[in-house]
């Protein structure tokens, strides 16, 4: 700048540890696979209150705020629907950047699209695998999409008329056929509680552990 | 979920005013936009640092975090130039949705595309025009673009070969030819000190106003 002589301005971002310090634990990428009506979003958002209760800074990424917004330009065909899963994999990795436990819904069926995301975020991603088997999430059919599906009125349907290939090696697994939703949070925090480290809780001093 | 069987599970997303009333303050997005050369990103990592040591919840998203991710399928062609600032400005939605004050540190020359960004905010919108005449940012040419430019080995290069739109009813301006970095900062801390509603400093309360 032409005017500031003796003033160095600080030319770099603030750095990550310094985001955790201030806001008491690390950050990182939860990312959610699972077929269509498996628990994702449910699990997702009840995590991200749980999470926000408690002091962490936290962000669901879902269908609602990125299908209307960053990704309203991209349809279903196969190479929208690995540019949508990328881009969520990139938007995804700045909230972590940024000081976020982001925690990501999507089917995101595909092992390398997955892999793609893992690698925008380092090593600060974690898989979790949200697995009910095809039944009971067709049974379970909440927005009729599945019987859709299976009259033929949605093409490329994961589990029906396209493949979902799980994860081979998830952090976590929730078989959310056999678990009740408090069951599943209560993995998902304890998992959090132990992967995310605590250093400092905000707010209150007085009521920190 | 088939095992929950008196457990309502919370399925809406934290509210951006319990984010506000955690953090502190409000959130929004301050687009900061100018010729190249103007200073946009010096300021914006200076505020940045400025406004995590006061305890904001901020970050910034700029051309090192955006061109190498999330728009790095993105040229320089005039739609690629668009869909860069249409995402650009759907993220900082986001980052806004999720309790941050975001600074975006990007020319933006278009109106119309600065307008579409502030359709994505809503009302936590704020234009910073980065406002210094042609001849400064030529002269000051950090990166020896506007020499390449003048010499026709860049084409389409705002302000020179490319307009560049100013805006017409940016919220703050600030001319960086005639401010030193320090005034400028200054202007910018007094701005969101008085915009971003301060309900009580994060962190230790002896040390809040």
């Amino acid at each position: 700048m032409s005017r500031s002589t003796n003033i160095v301005p600080v030319d770099h971002k603030v750095s990550r540890a310094d985001r955790h310090a201030t806001a008491g634990h690390d950050s990182g990428v939860l990312w959610f696979t699972g077929l269509s009506a498996s628990g994702k979003t449910t699990l997702a958002l009840a995590l991200e209150q749980r999470l926000f209760e408690r002091g962490y800074l936290v962000y669901v990424l879902d269908g609602d705020n990125i299908r209307t917004g960053l990704n309203a330009d991209l349809g279903f065909s196969p190479d929208d629907r690995a540019e949508n899963i990328r881009r969520i994999g990139e938007v995804a990795a700045l909230f972590a950047d940024a000081g976020f436990i982001v925690i990501t819904s999507f089917i995101s069926p595909y092992r390398a699209e997955r892999e793609r995301a893992r690698l925008a975020a380092g090593e600060a991603f974690h898989e979790i695998y949200i697995a009910a088997d095809l039944g009971t999430c067709e049974r379970r059919d909440p927005k009729g999409l599945y019987r859709k599906a299976r009259a033929g009125a949605i093409a490329d349907f994961t589990g029906i008329s396209a493949p979902y290939e799980p994860p081979e090696a998830a952090e976590l697994i929730l078989d959310t056929a056999k678990l009740s939703v408090e069951a599943c949070l209560d993995r998902l925090l304890e998992y959090v509680e132990s992967r995310f480290a605590r250093t400092r809780r905000r707010g209150d001093p007085f009521l920190s552990k």
